[in-house]
């Protein structure tokens, strides 16, 4: 296990210690080989310390995901082993996801690979609260001509940021607006672009050098560009539809 | 200290560790911290098995440099540590160098830094031995905008390498074509591409993310896509034309 926490004035680092100290005592086989954390500030506390209106703000993107790919890189550096076979990436706000998770995805036995994300949201509808099942990440998508044209105008450091289409519109296909968890779980969907919140990924990819840039690639940074990159390299990036991890509802406006 | 052997036939490892052994029981203060042999080959036997005429030959450059630059990302990826300020990398066919040039590197405090790479060669001249001072490193240069209109034709999976005009021309500016080791050490020149017989570079570049690419980095891989994508990153990538290392002479006719 690795952690990194990093431009963070809440109690995190204390609330993570504390548990894993819990649970690497215990005598059951739940304790893990071993746990690294990692505390570093990237110089996003300004970025952090914004409301989740600002921090999801179109102009707060680029400097976010840069500083978010940086810290990525160092966590990974700090705690990957030559011995390693796979990096699993998994967010601290998951709220909900199989057990086996890690069973499932490694049975594609793909170079890199993301299930969909989406949150939990209740409302009420005709006097009962229904679940809207919100559609999270729309970091993953599948390249079109539109968005390839529109990157074609730009500077080669400008970086494209998902779901503003006020400033520009790509036209990708995003995974999350597809799949249902109902059905056939392991249908996959080769991606050009992948989301961050829970990605398997062959260590021999990140060992190779294929990580996350803290920098326009080919006009994206960090998960995007991960894959991008990873595509470049000739390696299989792909995503499931219908295997639906649940992330908590930041409350953002739904698309 | 990290080496990595690979796709080697010969007895490197066995002299490597013989003579590592024999450093490392030394009790004076010539040992070292510590030392990692990794040995992994990366399918490159066929290139390292030819000739030296056809493995500097245009057709085996972009396949020879991506497997060097995935072979430089493992070496990197299982010997950097956390405590670790800077990374220097030196090639094992350096046949001489200042033994200050860590420090001498060091105190430019740059981003990334590289010498000048030369070859002793001597010929007869006028009844006498002279030494031609070959130039070596033809991948430290400085990018023109004739190379960046031929980048402009090409596919994004295309990889330029130097030395081979006669498929094309990028007119860059090659710091070994200049510098003398007599005059001023320490005379920087900004680079775009560098060479990888001799880099140092801050640790946080490379834990940031920035390293070899195995694939076509605008136009680049290895060694020159790794100082291209510093510089996308806003790194600073400078060499030193006066401060010369020398190289084995490879018995390449000379450019």
């Amino acid at each position: 296990l690795g952690f990194l926490v990093g431009d963070s004035e809440d109690d995190t680092l204390a609330v993570l210690s504390a548990e894993l100290d819990r649970i690497q005592k215990r005598q059951d086989e739940v304790s893990f080989n071993s746990v690294t954390i990692i505390e570093k500030d990237f110089g996003a506390g300004e970025i952090a310390s914004m409301d989740v209106k600002d921090r999801h703000g179109f102009k707060a993107q680029a400097p976010r995901r840069k500083a978010m790919a940086r810290a990525r890189n160092y966590l990974l550096y700090a705690t990957m082993k030559p011995e390693h076979s796979w990096v699993y990436w998994r967010d601290a706000d998951i709220v909900e996801s199989a057990p086996e998770i890690l069973e499932d995805l490694i049975a594609h036995d793909k170079d890199v690979i993301v299930p969909n994300i989406w949150f939990h949201r209740y409302v009420e509808k005709d006097g009962k609260m229904v679940d809207v099942e919100g559609r999270f990440d729309y970091n993953s998508w599948v390249e079109t001509d539109k968005a390839r044209k529109l990157q074609a105008t730009l500077a080669k450091d400008d970086i494209l940021v998902e779901g503003y289409n006020e400033y520009y519109d790509t036209g990708r296909r995003y995974m999350t607006r597809e799949g249902d968890y109902r059905d056939d779980k392991d249908v996959e969907l080769p991606l050009d672009g992948i989301g961050g919140v829970n990605i398997v990924v062959k260590a021999d990819v990140h060992k190779s050098g294929i990580n996350f840039p803290c920098y326009a690639f080919e006009n994206q940074a960090e998960t995007e560009g991960f894959a991008k990159m990873a595509k470049r390299a000739k390696y299989e990036v792909v995503g499931l539809p219908n295997y639906v991890v649940w992330h908590i509802d930041t409350d953002e406006k739904p698309r």
